[in-house]
């Protein structure tokens, strides 16, 4: 992870931006000697059993918390963790606190989808269940966000399992009306979401139960077929040792579970906060870990929170 | 469609299934004369702009009704339909009627899984919302179908966002709990939609509208894998006309897409009626609306109503 955050560092688009790491010093300071990054000790993680309830009266000392008040403080422009999303989106209310005019975070993240196309989904589970009026809030969100990643203006879609008006639960279809009524949303409709990959929806809007189900069968589904291509290519291999056109394949076969890898478009952002604070996936490895910190930095240049408090 | 429901009675594994065909004669009669196959002349369409309303009183005739009418009489032991869903469904309780006990019908479909596995989930959308009574009633028909298809016993497990016992919406929670006090089901707890496919839980049970997302998100990610791995591979092809290796690994990545590929995995069963029914998806080819009819036939070989009737 830290090498990964430093390889994000190095490749900046803007400036030369600098890291704080908050952990055990001990394992931070080799890695970072010597450079202009820096290393915080607080080498207490905040562990899946310990109570929340401890952790935001701060009660209960840990690294998460360290970085979330140096945000909250000023003296960091973002915050990227891969610890449990429930301790994320808890203190980050607590202590970075939401924009003005909202009383929930979103969590949204980017998808590959086809044509080298990505789009945008939201809420992927910072609340489980919502009302129409808050499923509105998440499309002015999102909107914001594509608009910070200069996507603008962005088609805003409710993801369905059905394009008919008459389909869906009725919060879809309640949220659906204030949605068309909204001159400020570019609205097209309900998305299904064996539709999304392919569709020209660039924000796609829904409750953070489904999404989350969603986000994770995604995952459940590129992992299945990973495992299958190289179950299938295993004894290829060895058998063509030497054959360019099949290790060109391979090769070709590898670069594309990149797009649909959740690794690489790894790092959900929390929407609707007042610092860009951005989830990176529990099992993120080098790679994964340097893409969400850089989702962290183009927010900052987006000007991502700025956004996000015009728009709501 | 023809065709692939030929092709599902000749391969029969039970017996000669004679197929009954209900549409258009001019079109069926050609293709199924000479053969032990009949076709019943009911052109018209259920149309998706149709009131639903007509056709449950049936002031509106259709080719699905007469069918449904056919399996009701006992006339037939199983219907396959590639309509929609929601007038498969409203059409089937009102002329099948539920089994006695039951007050909701519910989707199944078998998926396939990482080393040769698979698993069954339910509801994938007959109904949107529900409790955690009716939950904890599709585990029972859920168990009841592996048990059809000789999987016995079935280890059941909630779809949910997480893994702990805490996770989740309360309809889940709930539904957890009247799971672990049944003991005629073997229930393994939560499992996360990235993690089934590499799981060994035999049902999963799941509220229609997260079951359908879930659903719609696997068949979209297949169709993104698919066109990627299509894309790639299309600009080696030529350029390695007579590699034996390469186009072997192609001949096995279209397989493997087979693996995960709708088609081949077709055909959900509308668990809960008298009698068997199975949704075809709406585009299936040959080989997918094959599958779908050895679905039905395979219902009907492992007494799939008599288990479900006897589970619930």
């Amino acid at each position: 992870m830290i090498r990964g955050a430093l390889d994000a560092a190095e490749s900046a688009a803007n400036g030369s931006p600098t890291l704080i790491f908050f952990g055990d010093r001990r394992v931070i300071e080799p890695i970072v000697r010597g450079s202009r990054h820096e290393a915080v000790h607080a080498p207490r993680c905040l562990a899946a059993e310990d109570a929340l309830r401890l952790a935001l009266r701060g009660d209960m000392e840990s690294s998460l918390r360290a970085a979330m008040v140096a945000v909250a403080a000023g003296d960091a422009d973002a915050l990227v963790s891969a610890g449990s999303t429930g301790a994320l989106v808890a203190l980050s209310r607590h202590l970075i606190g939401l924009l003005p005019g909202l009383r929930r975070a979103a969590i949204i993240k980017r998808f590959a989808a086809e044509n080298d196309r990505d789009f945008r989904m939201l809420d992927l589970g910072a609340n489980l269940r919502t009302d129409a009026t808050q499923l509105h809030r998440y499309a002015s969100m999102g909107v914001a966000a594509a608009q910070a990643a200069g996507v603008s203006p962005a088609n805003v879609a409710l993801l369905n399992i059905g394009s008919e008006l008459s389909k869906g639960p009725r919060v879809v279809r309640d949220a659906a009306r204030l949605l068309a009524d909204d001159p400020r949303i570019r609205y097209v409709g309900f998305v299904e979401p064996h539709r999304v990959f392919a569709s020209d929806v660039d924000v796609v809007v829904v409750e953070g139960f489904a999404g989350n189900i969603a986000l994770k069968t995604i995952e459940g589904a590129a992992a299945l077929a990973r495992h299958l291509l190289r179950r299938e290519l295993a004894d290829i291999r060895p058998a063509s040792a030497g054959a360019p056109s099949l290790a060109d394949a391979i090769r070709r076969l590898d670069r594309l579970q990149d797009a649909y890898n959740p690794q690489r478009y790894n790092g959900a952002i929390l929407l609707g906060l007042r610092e860009v604070v951005v989830k990176s996936h529990g099992g993120a490895d080098r790679q994964g870990f340097a893409a969400a910190v850089r989702e962290a930095m183009d927010a900052v240049a987006g000007a991502l929170v700025e956004k996000v408090a015009a728009r709501t």
